[in-house]
């Protein structure tokens, strides 16, 4: 190899070793068996396969691949920054500020280039504004609804969530991707009539 | 939704539901913290973010979206198969005739077009014919390394490896992945140095 690609290769092997840890990162919602709550990394991975099965439900075309990248690495900040509530308006409030730096740090680790794709990548995600950020999004806010309508509400019970706050996370879905709307409406209102919220 | 839409979205959301069981499924390598064993669903996310970060690596050009996808889904087998060890001959002897079986019944969930899709990527991976499938592959026997490494040798010590039985996995890196494969061995030759294997 030559010299300064070893050098490379070791910083691109010391962030995947880094990234291990999100597999300890405690999200809020548990597994469908209830057995035990989910950590950010298998959570990744779930919302990754979600997107590529669901990818036919934006009504405008989207690179999917991209949509997955984001997915996979959206939420490696919480390494550093933890994972916050998407109900949690205190946690809320300096997220946006914690997760900034979290990315600077970790993905500092890589080889500049890659540091720079990266963080473009992360930093599109939370600006929501291409087509390719609000369906990872959709993803993202779909998935621990999935988790609470197969589990009883036990998130929603948990944490004393209300419907409306619910359909507060969906209003991404109106624009682009209205089949899925339906849905997530159709799933609340279903929710609300088995007694899912508290 | 048109008639058939909400079927069609419904089978797809049962093979998400479904295949939340990976993540209960061990392997036997654990976490760089040693905390755990590490899981299915977990592994497959970081060994798809190492497939991002390491791609250069190929020596030729390679779909990596194919490659992201292949991996994301190919131990999404196990749920009902299990895990099954790299080093174990018993195991490995039905591991491809279990893995089939299980491929038939958890991709049978989805809608036609999307089980027969990702019945033949995962065929795809396991063939190990396409450059994707064994770039694919080279990451999946890659990250246990890493884990093996950076826990001076915890699963190889516990299961009785040898560094010869370590290098016979990366023989599929002599002919497209040549930087991969002096890596590798630097990384073995350094293990034994250092007294990771038993």
């Amino acid at each position: 190899m030559k010299e300064g690609k070893k050098e490379r290769l070791e910083s691109q092997v010391d962030f995947i070793v880094a990234i291990d840890q999100l597999k300890e990162v405690n999200r809020r919602s548990c597994l469908v068996s209830e057995e035990r709550l989910e950590n950010s990394a298998e959570h990744s991975w779930h919302v990754a396969v979600l997107a590529i099965v669901l990818s036919e439900y934006a009504d405008v075309s989207l690179d999917l691949c991209k949509v997955v990248q984001m997915l996979l690495i959206h939420d490696i900040v919480e390494i550093e920054a933890g994972d916050t509530y998407a109900y949690d308006p205190a946690g809320k409030e300096d997220q946006f500020k914690r997760e900034c730096l979290a990315a600077e740090h970790i993905f500092w680790l890589l080889p500049s280039d890659q540091k720079e794709r990266f963080t473009d990548l992360w930093h599109e995600f939370e600006d929501g504004e291409t087509l390719e950020s609000q369906f990872a999004e959709a993803m993202d806010r779909l998935m621990p609804l999935l988790h609470n309508y197969y589990t009883a509400g036990r998130s929603w019970k948990k944490h004393g969530i209300s419907p409306d706050q619910v359909r507060g996370r969906f209003a991404i879905l109106k624009k682009n991707f209205r089949g899925l709307g339906r849905y997530v409406n159709a799933l609340i209102e279903d929710s609300i009539r088995r007694g899912y919220f508290p």
